[in-house]
């Protein structure tokens, strides 16, 4: 039987883990058998020594074995799902989920809540009144068959060992390791049995990987352990810098959302959901035209029946904040900045958000923004509009927005919304 | 207040520890707030980025502010201890305490029990009956005031962040990073309030450090951050690739110091206890020749009453073990080599040792070499005899003898004892 701390030693002193060392490994950390400060001694070796091709898929596939894999081979379209690394204002899967679904592909979509400045796509769908994110793998595998997409949380046989190994990372400052962040991610996607995946890997200031470097190499990792594991895999790498649309905190994302699905929304969040829906439906083998999809109403009318088929009513007013706050231009000129890691944190701390998994969110609370970068605005115009339930927030809020916004005399040179595609 | 995760991450990435933030570390540690996974994470991190001579100096300070340190301030003789890093029939405390005692200065030495293949200096003197390692620190100073030499064991308010942290450490694949090794020994050796210190830090195959460079940056750290503690520190790198003296075991290596202090004894153990003796009177500022002393009888008379002093019986017979055999050797010619490591993990194997910190040892199982490398053999002279209480025993400790006795034509060169000089 291996023995935990010989591992550590081998991992901390650059030499390769074994398959079978590894599926122990994470077999004995799930049952408690190596301890937690066993492994987080490991994943700050893993940070440092990083793990090889052969070592990251044993990795993924032990944490994958942790669980039950869900067998969708019953679902009679081709299975194609997306994950996003999180970014502000990212309410894209709402929107592309029943787009790719209305073009013909089954969308399965196991999705987590918020944490911190980025926000949860099940947060913003439970301000839908009615709507539940708690499906029994039975659920989940009949809408998708019958509805052809579906978003709910992740059952708790789903990779536990991630799970746990997550939380751990969390608190020893281990979190920012390429292959610990790539197993995780695709053990999860993975293990929830869709054919094919494309990857969003968010890169700016608001975004969990800042560099484009580093982000590249997330997502060729991530590629490489989908493919090498049969799942056909893509990703693009999109911009964030700014917050995605206008949109920022629960209802008002889920607002915007069906802007666009109506045919309207704005420019960078239609091209980024327009853009990853043709990687989707390629990697689906469906011959189709989103754009078609979005204007016809398809999207919207599958929109309406994915909702409806988890309790949710589409038809009803979604909750909103009680107290509202303007923030306004401080000169004239172009707006050249608005920096997405502060205008997410400022609809955090306005109750968008949690400090603590155990916390709640509020549904009405957040930020809207009134301008974007590349427009031009005059002294005294309100740029950001804030919303919260408990106007105590107000305060921290603007803190968090405190050299976010840039007016200048020249436009800014705005990035593209969709920087580049690797697969 | 400091975030434990931050820091982490800020040592993990390479960034200089304050020493405020060293000292709400520990002080968080040692009272539970801050968990052992962040600590071992923390500890990976040191392995990997180092700690810089201030950081050094912050952490030692921390761990010995973690509990009491000792007052020797009413001694009056001139303190100075050894402390060895530790290998295989290392029995030099046993000679060294006595002899540089009877040479006027005060020894006053906390010392360990044995883990693994080297042998703890209180498991060798609680051979003899009646002797006793718990003294009260008012015993301990009353004794290094009168006798002039003490042995005993460290109390549990000398540096528990120590205690605890070393524990940590052996379970998380960290014990091998030098600003660790050095700051838990330096931690308790100033704790322990001496004047001056001298190192044994011994190198090779039976060692713990088996390179000379790792074992010269070992010496130099905890050289500098004694003196910079104003502990008057020196330290001697000496060999360790086999055994030194010809005894290894509890009653076996009593018998062997109580030779050497009757004049005789191995040359090697007689090179590296003078070499000690006169490091250690140097610092003390003591003008006196320790080889006189051994050879006049006074060490020897110290010894007797330093073994009184603790309720042990000088006079009395030693345990032994119940069951010996003979290795012979296999061929005629040099006996080119006896593998530190390999004859005390043979040592270990028959009792001499323990594997956990709860287990007995046996006082008269052991190892004790009939021939050592530099001598000429002959096909089937005794080379080794082993002793144990348990005959069940003699096979492992064979199999942790393959290999290690070699014999040639040729004679293979023997290093010196004495390596090296840092101070």
């Amino acid at each position: 039987m291996p023995d935990a701390v010989d591992l550590i030693r081998a991992k901390r002193d650059g030499l390769p883990l074994a398959e079978a060392d590894i599926a122990w490994l994470i077999d004995a950390y799930t049952r408690g058998v190596v301890a937690d400060e066993q492994m987080s001694a490991m994943a700050m070796a893993i940070f440092f020594r990083g793990l090889g091709p052969a070592e990251l898929r044993a990795w993924t596939g032990a944490m994958i074995g942790s669980g039950q894999r869900l067998d969708l081979s019953s679902v009679p379209a081709p299975t194609v799902d997306k994950h996003s690394t999180g970014g502000v204002g990212d309410k894209v899967s709402l929107i592309l989920a029943p787009l790719v679904a209305s073009c013909g592909a089954a969308v399965p979509q196991l999705s987590g809540r918020g944490l911190g400045h980025t926000g949860g796509t099940l947060d913003k769908l439970e301000a839908i009144p009615g709507w539940r994110a708690g499906l029994t793998p039975g659920e989940f595998v009949d809408l998708l068959s019958t509805v052809g997409c579906v978003i709910s949380a992740a059952g708790e046989d789903l990779a536990p060992a991630d799970r746990k190994l997550y939380a751990l990372r969390d608190v020893t400052g281990t979190v920012e390791s390429i292959p610990l962040i790539a197993s995780s991610i695709m053990s999860k996607k993975i293990a929830e049995g869709t054919q094919a995946l494309v990857l969003d890997v968010k890169v700016g200031r608001g975004a969990f990987m800042r560099e484009r470097d580093t982000a590249r190499e997330l997502a060729a990792t991530m590629v490489r352990l989908g493919t090498e594991s049969g799942v056909r895999t893509t990703a693009l790498l999109t911009a964030m810098d700014v917050p995605l649309g206008r949109a920022i905190g629960n209802a008002v994302e889920v607002e915007e959302s069906v802007e666009v699905l109506r045919g309207g929304g704005p420019d960078d969040l239609v091209a980024v959901t327009l853009a990853l829906a043709r990687e989707m439906l390629a990697l689906a083998g469906i011959e189709a035209d989103p754009a078609e999809a979005l204007a016809g109403g398809r999207a919207l009318a599958k929109y309406r029946e994915m909702i409806s088929a988890q309790g949710g009513d589409p038809d009803a007013g979604l909750p909103a904040a009680q107290h509202a706050q303007v923030v306004r231009a401080s000169g004239s000129g172009w707006l050249r900045d608005l920096d997405a890691l502060g205008v997410g944190t400022a609809a955090w701390r306005l109750g968008a958000g949690r400090a603590r998994k155990e916390d709640p969110v509020s549904a009405g609370a957040g930020v809207i923004c009134l301008a974007k970068p590349g427009e031009r605005v005059n002294e005294g115009q309100p740029l950001l509009e804030l919303r919260t339930d408990d106007p105590a927030r107000f305060a921290r809020a603007l803190d968090a927005l405190d050299g976010a916004i840039e007016i200048g005399a020249e436009p800014a040179v705005i990035s593209p919304p969709v920087l580049e595609r690797i697969g």
